[in-house]
């Protein structure tokens, strides 16, 4: 359907759009959209029109609807929470003479946007004639900062280029814009329709701040504005105030050549406790704060707090260009939905768009926090202290439920389960002990003592007990899980699905370990050591279900005697569940996503390398990566068992996911997880990152196609790079005088200092079995073939 | 909460209410529900007021309306249908001077209805005396003609007791009644206000037609009346026509001892295809028909219907009087539901209220037709016309779950799935092998060749094609069905379930033979020999899971390796799906209802009489009858293995469920299923029923509470009566000269000619087990304990 595809050249530290494609505006308003983690900004475009989907958005700001079911059960929560696409303050309109800017209309000689991931800035050049004749030259700066994180910039700038000519800048601030309904696909959010109430409304010549309140769920908000003008001519502004409105107008005269420069500062206040008043003073305090720093103050803010990001977690990919720009594009979006999220959700979205109705799922545990505990450690913290301040709505889930300790919610922005579809969602408990490897996977990586005892043994503990409850003993004494819903969603209430087993074992033993290691709070939570024993004893007693036929684990049980499912009749089918039946999916072998797999990754111990080769083999053949979270995954464990080049391609493919929309629904938001995912590929795949018993340990093994791969990671305080070669890997500690750090590499112990870096010979990884083919079409795009992104595109068009 | 439960006299050939208990009246409106299987009277009262739940019900007039999903999923289907309350027809009204009649008011001196299961008459006796001091008696009789389906009539008599008094009679029609809400239970049907929209209204000083139709289904209907009038005294008539309404008042003075005699003929048309002229001429032609029968001869006509339907089907329970008039009570209302569906659905509640929406699910073929299918062939090879009926709509449903064959709906009013919640729906695929079952039944007991090429054989083969389609080997060559749904609704999803296996194996058989038998049908349908090979190898090779360690089979693969539930803490809390989620429910071993029982008893031939026996034990425990659909198997299972009096308080349960309102929920309609379970308690309980090879069979034992049971079958075109004893079975045959019927006695050949009884005698049956002992809390009621009833309602009280 496109003419043609916006370009996006490939170049090392941003993203640059030299063209305008109105048919992909969706997906590139998720591209550049702009966050904290706090506040985010799609990239709409500052006069507002045409926009795909409009998106200003406050972390944890919600509506609640109601949950429909045709047929209701007991516990079925009754009301859902939404992301509210809240007062824009974005906007900035121009009239020329008396045409509207708009790129639909009039003659557009250019318009080039670019991301820079390391200003942390979106800049937007225009060179567009009106219809009427006049020629203007805008540009526009836009930031949310980083260091002041209440606060969004824009610096907008437009010149007359060769004639005399009236501009008017109109700067908005706009309550309940409209919304468009993009898709039928039920994984789309569902829109909401004028969610706010105007609560009251303040202005002065300098500030104007509007407070809103949501209609059902009775959160406040308050938005602010105030303007900086600069031009060499004469002008006027005028400020108008109405219910669900506000509109700063300058007005003046630019001769060829002069310019206009308005900043703008925006400041949101949100809570759900706290007085109309305080919050509006809240947002009024932020501007001051804004304006006292003053635009070049915050872009060299953005950047200082941008170098010290990229010192810690830059990865460099030397022979791909393309995979290098992506893999910082990802990791500049992790960080923008982590940096600032401060003990509130990470959505799987973060905040580019309100795809899956802004809601947190194991996304952010399994998949964010492991690139954030290695490179941010303190905004994973952040976000298991979230998790820790919902632990009342989970305990008291798990009491619905007739269960003990928590049950997290499948997917929530406030706490409250809001999943309407219980086998996909209550049945999916394997996300409490995906928390419960977040918990310790951060302390070891940390050491953090306060944050186990605020938080994270309460954590394990809670999860353990939700096991204990869950499952049973059978009479020959092995303990089961029966009736759970694993990774992969196409299977669902299963037996004994083997990832959730060895995670809930890996929860127990976490549970008495640091039970044991921390007696008081064990106290304070009523551990005793019966208890205790009993979580070692379950997990000494797990049950791993095993083919022995086959010499393969099966998913859960019984799998491996399924059907297999008809991948020839629907390979043009994709994504298979808007084509079939859930049940259909579940009762054959097809698999949405790493299931096994990631059990081979996280629970690697658990397996013998044969196991590994033989499970990854057969697996293979049966996942068509219909969710986002498997290629990354998929890139992790090929490259464990010696599928280099196939690890390559997963990897791409997990950078790629939202710069080559290959979803097809980017425009709903970027997808966290596997852009967090394209790291995990990079540096648990190539790196061979693992955490063992405690222990940072690296197995390196680089594809052919690769010239060499560094990566940082941080470890209890000290930053180590590893910089991997096909014949080698060298070990450098990335701090100053005294630095040390203890890790192994390929199972032997190494030491390294701050003079001393450690290099080591590295030999190459054979696979066991020939690389395995996938599902017919469903064969991940080649990493190394020439141009692929422009050859993708064009086989779009 | 109630005072005093009104009272039902035991007598055994009517339902009696002595008393009137206002708390009880949704379950005394469909105790007394009037029906053809065409037109439904809910009991309600001639003068509306008071009211628990208005019904008037047309079967198969339906209304659409949506159904809403938290989660939507493919294949989900989008709309349902609710059965819909249409124009009343049942009311008149009373004036005493000026005070209207109503119980709740004046002094209700005695107030007695009656339902005579032999007239098939609902009787009322009214003595009250109006809070202005004048007494009047009342007496209504009405019925729902079995002879002319379109007619329901009404004989209303009011008599001035002691005073001269002003009667006024309004007799109405009224569309679009208000309608209660009286249950959160999610099983209780929603309720749609306002359904229907005016399209015309006829009228003359004879006759009132008013026409509607559905606003969603566009369903026409035509509601018509008209009266005869008979008092000594002068009277005046007056008809007033509305939209919504029609009133036809008649006003005399009656003398002391005078009486006022309204006859009200209301007849019923209605079509998703015929004109509305067409219709409305219908009702008027109906309502001719019957004025010209007359009351008496309506009167008549409807002790015929039912002289003849006793001779073939009562059954004589000796010393048990209370379930001899439960059991009649049960045989009427299932005569009232399938008598004259002709071509339409049996619904679950028959035409008695509008519980489950008026829904058909696999109540009909599965305990329904077994009945109708021996007492009243005709009617059951109507109801699986109606199915033949939907096949089309069942095969488009197959083709969307990507499957072959037909997927016949779970539930339905007119084929369409309506199923919001689809574990429960779609995967509970037994129902389809459940109608093959009915086919064969029906044709064993019939020989109907007619009936096979029309529509048995088709409906045979679209069901094996669903099987083949759902099926699969596994590398042993074993045929597999996972991830289905068996009868048990605690269970879903399941692998494997014993009862859908062998009963897919049964269908798939079936569908070879009658192909074999009707070949040119056969090439109709496009079988060929290798489709028939292919049904009898999948049911040659059906795994039936066995669990040796046990000695019993697992309701479904695994089953028995599941914790138990704990039984002891949800003593109080039943129906257990009201507290508790179904991801709970299904990962435990409870049960809700028969399933693996109902195997032994339609699949008996695949189970040695020792497993039979050991399964019993073993489910007995874990079976918790939260379904309508379980005591009546139980009953039949307990007696095969030998507990006799086990069964005898299960066939007492099946039979008095809605006489004791067991299940909380008879005021929104009877359990046809339970009703018709009694005669499946008793007869192939106690008698032995089976049809073995297309023999019939019977295995007679009686439990010690019963001195003897006698029952009628027919068997092609013979009707057979079985007397059996504590010690003795006699066999006969009642039909007149000439007639003769062969058939197994302890699998014994046994032939019986008209005039040459057979008597056999019986040895007392032993169990292998003790009597095993049910969930606590979940005993059967007694069937011997002294006035069980009584003390049941003391019980509540």
């Amino acid at each position: 359907m496109t003419e043609r595809a916006a370009e996006h050249p490939i170049e090392p530290w941003a993203l640059r759009e030299t063209g305008l494609d109105l048919d992909r505006m969706a997906q590139a308003e998720s591209l550049f959209a702009l966050s904290n983690g706090h506040i985010g900004l799609r990239g709409n475009f500052d006069e507002g029109e045409p926009f795909a989907i409009p998106g200003t958005y406050l972390n944890s700001f919600y509506e609640r609807r109601p949950l429909p079911y045709a047929e209701a059960g007991y516990g079925y929560p009754e009301s859902g929470q939404t992301l509210v696409d809240v007062t824009n303050g974005k906007l900035i309109r121009l009239l020329v003479d008396d045409s509207p800017f708009d790129v639909r209309y009039g003659d557009l000689h250019s318009h080039e946007r670019v991301l820079d991931f390391r200003e942390g800035i979106l800049q937007r050049d225009v060179d567009w004639t009106s219809p009427a004749g006049k020629r203007v030259k805008i540009r526009s700066r836009r930031l949310v900062s980083l260091t002041q994180r209440a606060i969004v910039a824009i610096e907008y700038v437009v010149e007359a280029v060769d004639q005399p000519t009236r501009i008017v800048v109109q700067s908005e601030l706009v309550a309940n814009e409209s919304q468009p309904r993009l898709s039928a696909d039920p994984r789309v959010a569902a829109v909401l329709e004028n969610p706010l109430e105007p609560v009251s409304q303040h202005g002065d010549a300098e500030d104007v701040v509007l407070v809103h309140r949501t209609r059902q769920s009775e959160q406040l908000m308050a938005s602010g504005m105030t303007h900086e003008v600069d031009t060499p001519t004469r002008f006027k502004v005028d400020l108008d105030i109405r219910e669900d409105w506000a509109r700063n107008t300058v007005i003046c005269e630019l001769q060829p050549g002069e310019k206009l420069r308005v900043v703008k500062y925006v400041a949101y206040g949100w809570s759900s406790l706290r007085s109309e008043t305080a919050i509006a003073d809240q947002v009024a305090a932020a501007l001051a704060g804004a304006q006292f720093t003053g635009w070049n103050g915050l872009v060299k803010q953005q950047k200082e707090f941008l170098d010290d990001f990229w010192d810690a977690a830059d990865v460099e990919v030397h022979g791909h260009a393309e995979l290098q720009q992506a893999v910082r594009f990802a990791l500049f979006h992790v960080l923008q939905a982590g940096a600032r999220a401060e003990r509130r959700a990470i959505p799987s979205k973060g905040l580019t768009g309100a795809g899956y109705d802004g809601h947190t799922f194991w996304d952010t545990e399994g998949f964010v926090l492991p690139v954030l505990t290695y490179t941010m450690p303190d905004a994973a913290a952040d976000a298991l202290r979230w998790r820790h301040s919902i632990l009342d709505q989970a305990k008291e889930r798990a009491g619905v439920l007739g269960l003990k300790g928590a049950a997290f919610p499948w997917r929530t922005i406030r706490g409250q389960e809001c999943s309407g579809y219980w086998p996909a969602g209550t049945a999916a408990f394997h996300l409490n002990a995906d928390i419960a490897e977040a918990v310790t996977r951060y302390y070891c990586a940390t050491l953090d003592e306060q944050f186990m005892t605020d938080v994270g043994v309460e954590l394990l503990v809670e999860t353990a007990r939700l096991w204990i409850s869950l499952g049973h003993h059978d009479r020959d004494g092995r303990w089961h899980l029966p009736g759970v819903t694993g990774p992969d969603e196409y299977s669902a209430v299963a037996d004994d699905n083997v990832f959730t087993n060895l995670m809930a074992a890996k929860n127990l033993r976490a549970a008495a370990t640091f039970a044991a290691k921390y007696p008081a709070k064990a106290r304070d939570l009523e551990v005793d050591s019966e208890e205790e024993a009993a979580w070692r004893d379950a997990a000494g007693a797990v049950y791993v279900p095993y083919d022995e036929k086959l010499g393969v684990h099966p998913q859960s049980e019984g799998f491996t005697g399924y059907a297999e499912w008809d991948f020839e009749a629907y390979r043009d089918k994709y994504p298979l569940m808007l084509h079939a039946p859930y049940f259909e999916l579940y009762r054959k072998q097809v698999i949405k996503q790493a299931d096994l797999m990631l059990a081979t990754y996280w629970c690697g111990e658990q397996f013998t390398a044969e196991q590994k080769a033989r499970d990854f083999d057969y697996y293979e053949r049966l996942t068509v990566r219909d969710s986002s979270l498997s290629a990354c995954v998929q890139a992790v464990a090929a490259a464990e068992v010696g599928h280099l080049d196939l690890a390559y391609d997963y990897a791409y493919e997990a950078a790629l996911i939202d710069l080559l929309d290959l979803h097809h629904n980017s425009g709903d938001g970027l997808h966290m997880a596997s852009l967090a995912g394209a790291w995990m590929a990079l540096v648990a795949g190539f790196g061979g990152l693992r955490e063992r018993e405690g222990k940072l340990s690296f197995d390196p093994a680089l594809p052919d196609g690769l010239d060499g791969l560094v990566f940082r990671v941080r470890w209890r305080g000290v930053r180590l790079r590893v910089e991997v070669q096909h014949h080698q890997v060298t070990y450098a500690v990335h701090d100053g005088p005294g630095a040390q750090i203890t890790f192994l590499h390929v199972g032997e112990e190494v030491r390294v200092t701050d003079d001393q870096p450690v290099t080591k010979a590295l030999t190459k990884r054979k696979p066991l079995l020939p690389r395995p083919p996938q599902p017919v079409g469903r064969e991940p795009m080649s990493a190394v073939t020439k141009h692929p992104r422009e050859k993708h595109l064009a086989g779009e068009a």
